[in-house]
């Protein structure tokens, strides 16, 4: 496998209650660490207010992490639609952070995630928990939330090569 | 009736391929259209962009049409909870403008919007278009879009004092 240039990822965990987020750095063979954390919002606030908190949040560790890519879940369509719009609402705004900085967003389905750590499309929150640490020995983590973010951000870093170059070969095809 | 001070309301009626918005004025009993619009994004661009788009837009019309206070419809839940997600993104994104800006943003229920507007809760596009088109003498729109708009924003101009009402007597009584 060839090195590339280092990158920074940024994965990110939407929630209206608290939005995860993890960042790693990637030379195209080894993966590390750089930070993790929570951004809350108040619940008693009206939903506009919330969802400005967690973008203020986000774009604040935008800045501060320098991260150059970024990388959300494809929503799990819940059963019940209230969830989803929340769900819906909280995504919405994680996903214009990054836009805002001018950085790609890519987004890969739940099973995908779980295989780029666990190796299976079927995995608990404990062992993505348990497997985050493993792939990043370095990580420091308390939340579910956290490790949901890096996992993200780790599945990133294995699929965007071959994001990259599809979005090259589909571009010189359509030239003709 | 008593007048207030001159107040300029925005409606916003989001969506992904086009978000609606419409500008009125209101002095507590008359109301008067100031400006309306639709904000489109670009289809084949990636989700995160195309949220972009619209939230740039959106915060141009913010600061063009000097809006003190924003409204927003609550969203119906739809049947395919692929296009409540869809419509949560947008929505998010549309929440989070108006509250980057400092404004508070109310949101009203499809059929008290209808109500405000046609006087009963259940109305078709055409009635709605027909009757803001009444309401507002002055207003050009061309889309439905704009039109639910400006009915959210004539909604909200009816129910404001009520709405600011409630929150001072509430934080009256937290206070005992």
């Amino acid at each position: 496998m060839q090195k590339d240039r280092l990158v920074r990822i940024i994965g990110i965990d939407p929630g209206l209650r608290r939005t995860g987020w993890g960042v790693i750095e990637s030379d195209g063979v080894r993966l590390s660490y750089v930070s993790s954390g929570l951004i809350t919002s108040t619940s008693d606030e009206e939903l506009s207010y919330r969802l400005r908190e967690l973008f203020e949040g986000l774009l604040g560790v935008l800045s501060s992490s320098k991260a150059d890519e970024a990388a959300v879940e494809e929503t799990f369509v819940n059963e019940n639609p209230r969830s989803t719009l929340k769900l819906g609402q909280a995504r919405g705004m994680a996903l214009l952070a990054p836009a805002m900085r001018g950085l790609r967003v890519a987004e890969y389905p739940p099973n995908l995630i779980k295989k780029a750590v666990v190796g299976s499309g079927h995995a608990d929150k404990r062992q993505i928990q348990a497997m985050v640490g493993f792939l990043l020995p370095k990580a420091k983590f308390e939340s579910a939330d956290e490790a949901d973010a890096l996992a993200i951000a780790i599945c990133h870093a294995n699929h965007r090569g071959a994001a990259a170059l599809a979005r090259r070969v589909l571009k010189e095809e359509m030239r003709g």
